[in-house]
């Protein structure tokens, strides 16, 4: 395929831990319901998975926040349970409540029935990708995602969300041999998945482990890392030529950051619990940090925001600004945005992170 | 007051860092629902509150544990709830549900309202901690407890249980002025109802810092430890010539684990998700350490219990046993236990840490 070339390179630099003039900020979940604009097109589109596989529809919401906010990325607009969908589990929404499978996978036949599932089915997400792509016509890159296999785990098995994952570890503490089987089985269909993904136009590819913080020290390793680390051995490296970043967020993953840091990946996501400045001394080595505002803040009035997202950018530090790679961050929430977030809140955070990082490179601040 | 002798000081002797013969134990939230003679208990008592306000009914519940497990320590059965309850807020249980709040402190005017509850209010709670004391009969020691300032300024904003602690976190980054007259007041609160139950028969006391790690990095040393440090400054540090240990415990602050260790504590809590290994080396030299089994552990089979179990116990490693003070550790969950834990588990894990533990330490195991 062949795509208009790349305006703004800001981001994939900051991940490859070039020097950029200025720190690159995209945020989790910004295509989403805070924007009144989004509302209009899910209203148009009947329902959430309505929105999420029809290319069009998935198109116009992953440009919104671009035509509002001067971010950096573009992130694929989809869900995370596409890939135990089209597994067979039943994926619905309810209203007012979140995802739910159909049938849940519990027991010993449940687990022996899973395969990893023809990508054809899941055709839709790769058409959106090249949608997307061909529509941002170059602004910015274009970020696609999938769940880590943990994270897809916790839902196939609790069928829903949960508060305390009983299921789950449930399966995990007394029948490992099972969790085994369906972490191997999702993480060779995430790696499938994502490589897809890359064919299709993505130009970096981001795992999200949201649940990985909720496993005991010892399980993260066995249960999540490993299955993450399966997935980044069958990604592929580049396309056509062009190399493309691997993004790993554990949400509640601060404590095994070390251990992250040996991850065969381009950029740790962090959370808000993390200090970056520690993040950068035990991993800023070799990966590209990106974080880590309490999604909170973006509820205290603009020059709060202003005040809070200058504190992450000093957090972090001065980047690396000369030849070759060092430390390097890209801003980011910690976790994804709230549907309650008033939409210009987002214009200080944006427009301060641009000034403040160009301000903390010597350079001036428009 | 005068009380029984102590029979079994295993757990006090642990919180001060002195060698004990075993590891001892003790189940945060052990008196609970998923003991069929509490729930016989709650049921005569028609309400929780009903049960927690009521000397007799709190007496019984508190006990029912110890008498089917060797546990090394009683805690009160109270509700965290109870100081803002005393300061009007208006506390309900709704069926089903969680807490609630009538009066949430959401404003300028709700904030300036509040004041240190006078402590008569409280006077169900040390009487209960009195009655309890006199029943145990020096057979393990008593444990009293409270929410920590931040944690109970959580429940007191959002006015009632949260997922994404909007409404708290709001105040916090809009005004912050209003933020800290709240944990002040709790602060100076807390340390009240703590001394209280300390003059009414409590030996150590313990307080939860359950929301602590939703905090951003910054916000928590703000927001929760300075308040945290605050009560431990006002806390009575012996009662009648004998010193009272002080537990911390902060859910998800394994990033903080450092700046933990300089609190004016006895003894840290910690989750699961902390490496105890790691956390001894980083401030076993001054505090016990406590934790730090998955609660949703117990719902494996009893084999697989006692190998969780023995991992923790190794993960710290043998504790110091020679004179004087040293490397310690209390066993313990690294949250509440489950309503639908099995009860015969816990024998499991129970029997698990009394006979590995004596192994670590070279005697014999019965």
């Amino acid at each position: 395929m062949s795509f208009a070339p790349l305006q703004n390179d800001t981001f994939l630099r900051a991940c490859r831990r070039l020097a950029t003039p200025y720190t690159p900020t995209w945020l989790m979940r910004q295509a989403g319901r805070y924007l009144p604009e989004y509302r209009e097109t899910r209203a148009r589109a009947g329902s959430f998975m309505g929105l999420a596989m029809n290319k069009d529809f998935a198109t116009e919401v992953t440009l919104q926040p671009l035509d509002r906010y001067a971010l950096d990325a573009a992130i694929l607009f989809s869900d995370i349970l596409t890939v135990p969908d089209a597994m067979g589990l039943g994926l619905s929404f309810a209203l007012g409540e979140g995802p739910r499978f159909a049938q849940p996978v519990r027991d010993e036949a449940a687990v022996r029935a899973l395969a990893v599932p023809d990508m054809e089915k899941l055709r839709y997400v790769f058409d959106a990708v090249t949608s997307i792509r061909n529509a941002l016509n170059g602004r910015v890159p274009l970020i696609g995602f999938s769940g880590s296999p943990w994270t897809l785990a916790c839902y196939m098995v609790e069928g829903a969300g949960s508060d305390d994952y009983r299921l789950v570890k449930t399966m995990l503490y007394s029948r490992p041999d099972l969790m085994h089987r369906v972490l191997e089985i999702n993480a060779d269909a995430v790696s499938a998945y994502l490589n897809a993904q890359i064919e299709a136009g993505a130009q970096a590819v981001m795992i999200f482990d949201s649940w990985g913080g909720v496993l005991a020290d010892g399980a993260f390793q066995q249960f999540s890392l490993a299955y993450t680390e399966r997935v980044l051995r069958q990604l592929k490296r580049e396309h056509e030529g062009v190399t493309i970043p691997r993004i790993v967020f554990t949400k509640g993953g601060g404590p095994w950051l070390e251990e992250m840091g040996a991850l065969d990946c381009d950029v740790l996501g962090l959370d808000w619990t993390t200090n970056l400045a520690r993040a950068r001394a035990l991993v800023g080595g070799s990966k590209a940090l990106q974080g880590n505002l309490d999604p909170n803040v973006l509820f205290a009035p603009p020059a709060s925001i202003a005040a809070e997202t200058i504190k992450v950018l000093e957090s972090f530090g001065a980047p690396h600004s000369g030849a070759g790679t060092g430390p390097s961050h890209i801003f980011n929430l910690g976790h994804g945005i709230s549907q309650h977030t008033p939409p210009e809140h987002v214009q200080a955070l944006v427009d301060t992170v641009r000034s403040h990082s160009r301000r903390m490179r010597g350079q001036p601040s428009a």
